[in-house]
C-alpha cells in the first residue's frame, strides 16, 4: 500500500470550513464521550533555543478506517522570516495495520479547520437557537473562521470584532461585512459583548479580557484562545457567574484551559463538569432555558485532529489527483 | 518549500548499513554528552484493542540542520495478515523553521539501520581491538544486522548463532557463512558465549538469557534487545560482573533496558553510571584493559533517529530522482 500524499493546496481546495467538517469533529467529541477512545497526553518539545516549540498529539477512535498523529511545530521567530509561525503535518496510520495510509502535509491547515469546527459544534449545542448576534475577540485566522462556522449553525445578522489593534478589527470588519451579516468593529470589547448573544475568543491572552460583569442571560462563550497553562481569556469570575460550564477534555482544561485560572483563583471547584462529547451524546443535559449562560472551554484535542484527517482522506479517497 | 518524499525502496537502494552510517550514528551519542540535545520521553500509545502500540521518539541536536520525529506503530497481530509488525515514518523539521524538510516512508527500515549503527558505535569504542569471534543471540533482522556492523569495527573471523529456535539459528549461519568469516549455529548458549571476543544479544527476552558465570576476561557485551520494562536479556548478575557499564541513555536503560532488571535485583546500585556519547567524547574512560569486561546496553534513543534521518537527507539532497 503507497500512501496518500496530499498537499496544502490540495486540502484548501477540497477540505473547506463547511457543515460537513462540524458534522465529523461533533461525532469525534461524541465518539470521545461514548468510551474507547485512547488519546495519550501530548508530546511537548521546549527548543528555546530555537524560540519554537513542537507539539504531538494523537487519538485512536473507534470505528474509524484510521487515525492521526498530528506534528504541530510553532517557530515565533518565523514571521521575521516572511512565514508562518506554525506548520505541521498529519500522518494517517491505518486502525487495523497500524500501517501508513497518508502523509497531510497541510501546514497547519487542518488544524485551522478543526479548531474553528469545534466552535461551530459548541455553538450548535449550546448558543440559543434563536442567536443572531455575535462577537468576536481577536481578529486573526481563527477569528475569521470562528465567525465562519457560527454562521453555519446559527442565523446571524450581525457580528462586532474586537481586537487589542482596532486597525485590525476594522479591516477584519470591513473585510467581512456583506448584506447578509454586517460586520463592524468597535475598540470597547464590554460593548461587543454586550450586544452579543454569542461571544468567541480566539486570542493568545494571559490576562483576562472578558469580565464578568458584561454577560448578560442567555449568552453563550466559547473561549479558544487558552491552550497554554499560561493563556486566560475570560475572567475567573465569568466561569462561576455561567449556569453550565463545559469543556472539551477537562483533564486538558484544568491544566491550560479556561478552567485552569479559575481553579487557581477559587471561584469554580474541580468538580466532574462536563465534556462537549457528553452534551453531544446527551449524557449531560445542555442549555435548560433561554437564559441561561453557557460557556465552552476549547483546548483542542486529538480526537479532532482524527475526525479531520479521516473526513479529507474520504473526500481524497476516490480521486486524490483531481483537486 | 516542498518536502522531500522518499519511499522505502528508495532508502533501502541508498542508505546501506555502513561505517558512514556508523559515524553518524556516533557523532550523534557525542552531541548528546556535549550537552544542548533536547530530547523528551517517548509518546507511548497503548492500543490493547488492536494489539497495537505507536511510539513518538525525537531529538534535537544542535548543529544538525533538521530533526528527526519517528512513529513507530507496532501491531502484533500483523505477521498474520502476511505484513510485518513494525512500520511506521521519519518527519524531518527544519531546524531553523520548524517546517517540514522531509518525509521518509521507511517502514521501519531506518530504524533498523540506526539500531544496528549503535551496536557497531558500542563495539567500536568498547570491545578489544583485536576481537575476531562474536556470538550473536537471536536469528532475526537486527542479529543479521548486527553483525553486519560488527564486521565494519572489528576483524571478525568467526561468528556464532544462538536462537532459541535451532532451526532458524542453523538457517542463519548457512545464509551469512563465508570464506572471510565463518559464521556456525549452536544449540547451546553458554557454548556461544564461550567463544566470543563480542556477544550481542538481540532477542525479545523477558527472562535472562546470558549467565554471569559464562563471562571471560576481555568481552565485550552489547544488548540491544529490552526497549520495554518487561524485557531482560542478561542475568542481573552479568552488570555487576562487568568492569564497565555503558547505558546508551541512562534516564531509558533505568526504566527499559538491563539495567532495570540489575535495580529490581539490587546486583547495581544505581549511580552515574557512563552513557555511550561520554565513552565517544572522551568525558569518561573506555576500556582499560585487554581484560576488562565491557557492556553497552541499548535501549535506542531520539538522537539516533535524527541522525540517521539526517544522514539519508544528505545523501538524497542533491538528486532525489536518481536512486
Amino acid at each position: 500500500m503507497t500512501p496518500l500524499i496530499l498537499s496544502e493546496a490540495q486540502l484548501r481546495a477540497r477540505i473547506p470550513l463547511d457543515v460537513a467538517a462540524i458534522d465529523v469533529v461533533e461525532a469525534g467529541f461524541a465518539r470521545l464521550a461514548e468510551g474507547g477512545v485512547v488519546m495519550p497526553p501530548v508530546l511537548s518539545m521546549h527548543l528555546p533555543q530555537l524560540n519554537g516549540e513542537v507539539d504531538v498529539k494523537t487519538a485512536y477512535v473507534p470505528g474509524l478506517q484510521g487515525f492521526a498523529l498530528k506534528i504541530s511545530p510553532g517557530f515565533f521567530d518565523n514571521p521575521g522570516r516572511g512565514l508562518p509561525s506554525t506548520s505541521g503535518l498529519m500522518v494517517v496510520l491505518d486502525a487495523v495495520t497500524g500501517r501508513v495510509r497518508a502523509v497531510l502535509l497541510d501546514n497547519g491547515y487542518l488544524t485551522d479547520i478543526r479548531t474553528a469546527a469545534a466552535g461551530g459544534v459548541a455553538a450548535r449545542h449550546l448558543a440559543r437557537a434563536d442567536a443572531t448576534r455575535a462577537a468576536i475577540f481577536g481578529a486573526g485566522m481563527q477569528a475569521r473562521l470562528q465567525l465562519q462556522a457560527l454562521r453555519l449553525v446559527r442565523p446571524l445578522t450581525h457580528a462586532v470584532i474586537w481586537a487589542r489593534d482596532p486597525a485590525r478589527a476594522q479591516a477584519m470588519a470591513s473585510e467581512l461585512d456583506q448584506p447578509g451579516c454586517r460586520v463592524t468593529a468597535t475598540a470597547d470589547p464590554a460593548e461587543a459583548a454586550a450586544q452579543a448573544d454569542i461571544i468567541v475568543t480566539t486570542t493568545p491572552a494571559t490576562q483576562p479580557i472578558l469580565q464578568a460583569a458584561w454577560l448578560r442571560p442567555g449568552q453563550h462563550i466559547t473561549a479558544m484562545g487558552s491552550d497554554q497553562p499560561g493563556k486566560n481569556e475570560l475572567h475567573p469570575d465569568c466561569l462561576s457567574r455561567a449556569d453550565l460550564y463545559v469543556a472539551d477534555r477537562l483533564s486538558q482544561t484544568r491544566l491550560m484551559g479556561e478552567l485552569r485560572a479559575a481553579l487557581v483563583a477559587g471561584t469554580m471547584p474541580d468538580g466532574d463538569h462536563p465534556e462537549l462529547g457528553q452534551i453531544i451524546a446527551r449524557q449531560h443535559p445542555c442549555r435548560q432555558s433561554q437564559g441561561q449562560i453557557t460557556i465552552a472551554d476549547l483546548t483542542g484535542t486529538g480526537v479532532q485532529d482524527t475526525a479531520i484527517a479521516t473526513h479529507a482522506l474520504a473526500a481524497f479517497s476516490k480521486d486524490p489527483d483531481d483537486a
